[in-house]
């Protein structure tokens, strides 16, 4: 395999997200040293003039900043650990998506190595990747993100939360929560409007319409949120509970499951007990603790 | 209590959807009649005009067209049935969410006593209610939509479906689903960021910054489902399930409930079960079905 020539940033972790990484480094005439745990998914990369490292240790060695892009901090961690010795007077910028405590353990485990850690979360799909959409939220020292903002700006948009290292992952494991709820709620809706007759191409018109209809209630809603105010509803709990139970019906008579419906119904009723079934939906922000 | 004077048009039921329905047709100049079970809630609207009706007959015999909107289907049967003898020759839009069993039920029960009945479904929030960005499906025969469109177009922007009354609850109840996922989503992401020190309104950017990556999301989904193409992935089965592991088990740290989350775990790791774990994400549709 190929050499361990000079590179001016190196990129492990080749999923689809690492590919679109490298792939816009290069583009954006950077010199890029990959390394991924199944090699063969680099050809690509290596024909169009990315340099093979052997190893982690290999790859974190040819170039003074390095990102990783892989499944999850364990496998970061495992990443690091193989090549702690090459660590020292390097830059890592983790790239993964996982929890706040991991993101601050790997920057412990950088430090203690005599790197340098910048913690980031890809906010957009593989596919914005170089263009200006794209977006990632970063946490770390401020001085270590100045030094590498051109760079990360090949990327994304990005955005400097703090210099704790956990505050990217803060951010992330919420936005990841919204994201997954909402599409799992989309491919769901998908699934219950085919049982009806309506096909996919022909709901999603509708939910565009749905979606349009959310920014105003999400700022509505934060409002209350901070304020702790659920009076004078829009959507009160009772009159919501009243359509779920259609809804989730509806969604067994299909032969669906509505575990995502009864989550809510179950917050629902929760804030109904607790005597306040005339409020607005935001009450059961205070309900949704495990019971 | 006042008048059966003649009016031009019938709101029953005046919850905060009925209430604005009511508001909006009499700054139309429609001259409104109006019942609700509870009467007092109607005070605000008598002093702007509206007349009351002691009883649903009354209210139904006050004008040719009445809206009905209350909480669900059971509600309007009920109302109805105590009106069965004035239902002749009227023409009801049913504009209270259910499902298309119950819609249909309805549009039997007024065509059984000789009146002519239009089912819809109200896709937007009670404030919009009298702008353009209200949104109102509707089902039923296509002439007697036609002859009440201008009343209806007062309210909302009406899109009239088919001539099967069914038609817009079948819409609805998918479209509920797609909304309460991503409300309840929205309010559980916004209870985990808060766990992790980010208030609700320094949040709320964030979440728009998700819900502006969605458009793309939902056209390249509803594309796959409706071609069953579910290769070469952008968010592969696999992946995801390992970054739902990490965000369920934070959201359990920060002691909140993670239904929904572990819901949709439940739906990759079957598809991945199956030997999907590779494919992208439309995969689950198909395993959405009650285990
Ligand atoms: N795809 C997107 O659109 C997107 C969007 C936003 C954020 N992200 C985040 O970006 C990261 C990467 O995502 P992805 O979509 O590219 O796919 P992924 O499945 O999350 O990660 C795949 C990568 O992880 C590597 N990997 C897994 N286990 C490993 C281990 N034990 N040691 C070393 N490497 C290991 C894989 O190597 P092999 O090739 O050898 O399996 C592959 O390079 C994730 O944290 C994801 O949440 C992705
Ligand atoms: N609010 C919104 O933003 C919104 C948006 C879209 C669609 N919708 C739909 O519009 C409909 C009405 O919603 P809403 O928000 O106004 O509140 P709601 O709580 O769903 O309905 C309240 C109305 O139903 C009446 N009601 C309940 N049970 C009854 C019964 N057995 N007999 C007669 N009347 C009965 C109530 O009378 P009392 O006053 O006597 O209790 C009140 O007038 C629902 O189907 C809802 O899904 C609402």
């Amino acid at each position: 395999m190929p050499t361990t020539a000079q590179a001016t940033v190196t990129v492990i972790g080749l999923g689809p997200m690492g590919r679109a990484l490298a792939g816009t480094l290069i583009k954006a005439d950077e010199t890029v040293a990959v390394w991924n745990r199944t090699p063969g998914t680099a050809s690509p990369l290596l024909e169009r003039g990315a340099q093979w490292a052997n190893s982690p240790a290999e790859a974190i060695a040819a170039s003074p900043v390095t990102l990783i892009n892989v499944v999850d901090h364990d496998a970061v961690d495992q990443i690091l650990s193989s090549a702690e010795s090459v660590v020292e007077g390097r830059s890592i910028i983790g790239l993964t998506s996982d929890t706040p405590e991991r993101a601050r353990h790997t920057a412990r485990l950088v430090a203690d190595r005599g790197g340098r850690y910048l913690d980031g979360a890809i906010m957009t799909p593989a596919y914005t990747i170089g263009t200006p959409s794209a977006s990632i939220l970063l946490s770390g020292p401020r001085e270590l993100f100045a030094e590498h903002q051109a760079l990360i700006e090949h990327l994304a948009t990005p955005t400097w939360l703090d210099d704790e290292p956990g505050r990217a992952a803060a951010h992330d494991v919420a936005l990841l929560d919204l994201f997954w709820s909402t599409i799992s709620g989309f491919l769901h809706a998908t699934a219950l409007a085919r049982a009806e007759g309506i096909s996919p191409t022909a709901f999603v018109p509708f939910a565009h319409g749905i979606r349009e209809i959310l920014p105003a209630i999400f700022d509505g809603f934060a409002e209350r949120a901070e304020q702790n105010r659920h009076d004078d509803p829009v959507s009160m709990i009772r009159s919501i509970r009243a359509s779920l139970a259609h809804l989730i019906s509806a969604t067994h008579d299909r032969g669906l499951d509505a575990a995502a419906l009864e989550a809510m119904r179950g917050y629902l009723d929760r804030a109904e007990r607790a005597g306040h079934g005339e409020d607005e939906v935001t009450r059961i922000l205070e309900t949704m603790s495990r019971g």
